[in-house]
């Protein structure tokens, strides 16, 4: 740390908690030299070789989610003594995860060092990257930086978790800059899925670091914005450290196709659907897609009706903010349909993931109040399952079918295209960037490997990339990086107000109940004389259907009974061993009979 | 039924159960007429027209599996007083049947009229064909007709079933027919993923039924026979009275590839991995794939091991019955891996859907006693994943990719290939068999209703056209056909050793336990004083961690104390309304603090 900054902040250095104090690079640290592919600041200014132990100060880059997983997308930036935060995300729970409503970052490192906290720079307004902000800044409440799309999306979800008005948060402009300490996160404007979205480069002591946040190259975005590989290239020049670039798409060849594809596609269904209502579901948060469907619903003479609480929210906050172009008149209340002829009706609605609650699955399931399916419709479902939807988007189209719908949701309509880069678009922001080191984020192993095969083609030393975990403290003092330690990191699961209250062993408990059910068994036992005064007596639950199945439950009284009878009066007294006895043996009664293993809960009572 | 029927079998015309005795035909009854696309036996021999109650002997259809779902296929089919069944399969459970192992069709109505069922045919030895047979069997034991690896797998899965030898088996090779009662079902050769595979012409009295079973069209087979194309042109020619066809893949456009482009991808990708162990993932049952596997090992100078225990029983079984073909010393044991170099070696393994028990997946999680992956290792996934697998899959991939092996798994290496018919195929199959009637199998309403659109475009009128649901009688006299009543259909759950004793009851507990978990309250009274003797007291599993939410748990006990305090003397005698008065008490209060709703379970002693 040099002597400006340290006056500039008179707090004092923190040590607290987990703070990397280690500074031995554990792996691929490859021999201090004037490497062709340094900096170009370096390579134009050279210096006097410098002794290898005056080094420029550190940065350190601390992934807290997104590495080997899809979701939950948070980093920490360190130098000195300030931190920032890039995205804050959730995640939405595996299978084997019962009961869990969504999952976030564990927020311990943070939390541990909250006192160099500058603030947190969030890329997009996508939940994978805004969802576990309210958790965060419920706990550490510091300033937010955004565009304003993405701020207005956050404001929603602040308000939700009654944080409305009580957090700072601030707008920022692509091209601008906003200074957290001794760094600086400068705000560049990408193409993706929602409008804008930013990746960001980030100028540190060490050197610039480019963070691509999700991103596709559009020639011809909705919004005409371009992304800015103009400036990617400039950095690049000018020399780039790091870049961290996402690998959602990294296993998938060629380009990502313009949204505006998509939109001539509407165009061609909505004279297929001539006659009959059309129905388009898609993901709310896919502004420019919207904007397509009220493009083509003016084009053919049709009002626009939206269904599904997220879709009307964020419509109305796009329409606030501008972000979409809707003529007088073209969007009627879904009270007033009635007054038009269902074949000048375009309805847009959540559920193209076949979400259970969803509006089209309550359409498909003959459960929605105010629209029935009938062989009149024509659906689109413009969007592509994320893998494990896959069954929930079949069902709610065979339902729609079976109404008589025509339903278009195959891949050859084009009626979706990605929001993220295939590897043309991954290796097009190699090149701009010319990063000396190449941290491959956002995606599973197989994705973090397939893009880091892809910065090896394109020359990138095999040992300047890294592909890490959460919790890996990445550090680089601008000529060599390293993973120099390990900070607690993992999943918080939150299920209804809990936050972090269901653990591995509730997880555990959830999934033995789920597989085979519970066994409880009942004994009433007097203290002073041992004797069992009530009981023993089972009630199961979720194990089999006790009427059709006497037989086994008598039996089973019967193998309890022999059990306690062959019980030592100092056995009766010691509960825990009595429970284990009477668990194993109704255990393996079960088990021998049914192949079963229900959990087994013995009660005893004391009388 | 005719007199001479009578006589041979001398048993009386049951008509128990549900046996359907309208004739009303319900729905899409086209006038009777001569119509230019009735059999051509009528055509060619025109007969006086007939009064409109003279007609043929009905036959009846009833689909109890395999229609509205992937899986548990199977068909009965009646006329007089004999009844077949066609291939009895299972499935498996979907996220919504935790603990299930499989799922077996309803065979109510096949029990309740076992006097008139004359045998089963099988199609093909896949699981969704024969997984149900070893049930079914145990409850009614009639003779077993199929080809020859058909009924080799068979006999392995009755082995396991402890029903060796007590079934009647029958061989029956293709173009042979098997009478059964007034039908006769004569087998005709198709392709598929599993050698020996056929579809079925049903000769009945109301004209000839063609069921395809599961098929594909390929022009160059491993074993060299081509589906039998001719003889489905034959009976077309002569005149087929309904086509049953399968579904699976009409969705897709196009042609489906010959397994003989998978040989061709192996053996690029045998010069890909050379210097490696290859291991090579696939089902176990597509014995052509082990084939071609074989004969590429053969020809790079590789020794095959087979891992994981089904590849091990089918490869056996093949072997034995001469289905592959296996140069002398080419298959090596486990045990003698260690005496060859690694890259003179294929493993040929289970596991390709990531099954968590299976080998490959113990193999990625490190956990294989034999198997140990690493950089040399080049492995290839060969096949796609099944819907709802994908997870599974991806997470095999990560892993293997983690211990630095190369993995093979994307459709662009043309590692696998579909067993099912794609929509060239399926339109080629209508051309040949030129039906009066069409009933799409096999498939969810999606692919039933994509197929009866092809079948549409084909001239089939859409009122000929029949998308069925299980359960559904359709009845046929050969002029016209009907949905005419309904049997009992569904599934049956089997879970262990349980067959039918998980129901909806105990799969709605299952999912309640497995979102929120259980919470047990336990009190003690005195049954003539009515007196609490013991407790309130709280258990609770898969709920919260107990530890650390204290707080909780003990303020839950104060609102069971003063729910008890508030009940008089007769609200205390009544048990049940007490019981529900607590849980109420005790859920109101939970779902207000977590904002969940575990179940809650009071039990009541008495001493």
């Amino acid at each position: 740390m040099n002597e400006k900054e340290k006056t500039k902040r008179p707090r004092q250095t923190s040590a607290k908690g987990n703070v990397p104090q280690k500074r031995h690079y554990k792996k691929r640290t490859p021999v201090q030299q004037e490497h062709s592919d340094t900096p170009a600041e370096i390579q134009h200014k050279p210096r006097p070789r410098q002794p290898k132990e005056v080094k420029r100060t550190a940065v350190r880059i601390i992934p807290l989610g997104g590495l080997n997983e899809i979701g939950k997308n948070m980093t920490v930036f360190e130098c000195s003594n300030d931190m920032f935060i890039l995205d804050c995300g959730l995640s939405f729970p595996d299978a084997d995860m019962p009961g869990v409503d969504i999952v976030i970052p564990d927020f311990t490192y943070v939390e541990r060092n909250k006192d160099r906290l500058r603030g947190i720079v969030i890329t997009h307004g996508h939940e994978d990257h805004i969802g576990g902000l309210a958790y965060l800044l419920k706990k550490i409440n510091v300033p937010v930086y955004a565009t304003r799309l993405t701020i207005g999306l956050i404001e929603g979800k602040l308000k939700e978790q009654g944080l409305s008005g009580k957090v700072n948060l601030n707008v920022v402009e692509p091209r601008k800059t906003v200074k957290l300490g001794c760094m600086a996160v400068e705000f560049i404007k990408v193409n993706h899925s929602i409008p804008d979205s930013v990746g960001m480069a980030i100028h540190t002591p060490a050197g610039v670091i480019v963070h691509t946040g999700d991103f596709k190259v559009d020639y011809t975005p909705i919004d005409g914005k371009i992304i800015d590989l103009a400036r990617f290239g400039e950095l690049g020049s000018k020399g780039v450290l790091a870049l961290m670039s996402e690998s959602t798409n990294a296993e998938r060849p060629g380009y990502t196709h313009s949204e505006k594809t998509v939109g001539e596609s509407f165009d061609k269904l909505f004279q297929k659907g001539e006659g009959k209502r059309i129905i388009i579901a898609t993901f709310s948060s896919n502004i420019h897609r919207v904007q397509q469907i009220i493009n083509s619903a003016v084009k053919y003479g049709r009002k626009v009706a939206v269904f599904g609480r997220s879709m009307v929210n964020v419509i109305n906050t796009a329409i606030e903010l501008g972000y979409l172009n809707v003529p007088d008149g073209i969007i009627i209340d879904i009270e007033m349909m009635n007054r038009y002829e269902s074949e000048k009706i375009v309805l847009i609605t959540t559920g193209s993931q076949g979400e259970p609650m969803s509006a089209l699955t309550r359409m498909a399931m003959n459960d929605h109040k105010k629209v029935n399916i009938t062989p009149m419709d024509f659906i689109i479902i413009s969007a592509t399952p994320i893998p494990g939807n896959e069954k929930y988007v079949t069902r709610v189209v065979n339902e729609l079918m079976k109404s008589g719908a025509e339903v278009v949701y195959e891949a050859m309509y084009e009626v979706h295209v990605s929001g993220h880069a295939c590897q043309e678009e991954l290796k097009l922001m190699i090149s701009l960037t010319k990063p000396k080191f190449f941290i491959p984020i956002h995606g599973e192993y197989k994705h973090l490997k397939k893009h880091s095969d892809l910065a090896i083609q394109m020359g990138i030393p095999q040992e300047n990339i890294f592909i890490a975990e959460i919790g890996n403290v990445i550090e680089t003092d601008g000529v060599r990086m390293g993973v120099v330690s390990q900070v607690p990191a993992g999943r918080t699961l939150v299920d209804g107000l809990g936050v972090g209250d269901v653990g591995s062993i509730v997880l555990r408990d959830r999934k033995h109940l789920a597989q085979d059910g519970l066994i409880i068994i009942v004994i009433g036992i007097e203290r002073s004389s041992n004797e069992i005064v009530a009981g023993p007596d089972i009630i199961s639950r979720g194990f089999v259907y006790v009427r059709e199945s006497e037989e086994l439950i008598v039996n089973a009284k019967h193998v309890l009974v022999s059990t306690l009878n062959n019980c030592s009066n100092a056995e009766l007294r010691e509960w825990n061993t009595l429970k284990g006895k009477l668990r194993d043996a109704l255990s393996d009664y079960i088990y021998q009979k049914t192949k079963r293993s229900p959990m087994i809960l013995p009660i005893i009572m004391e009388t």
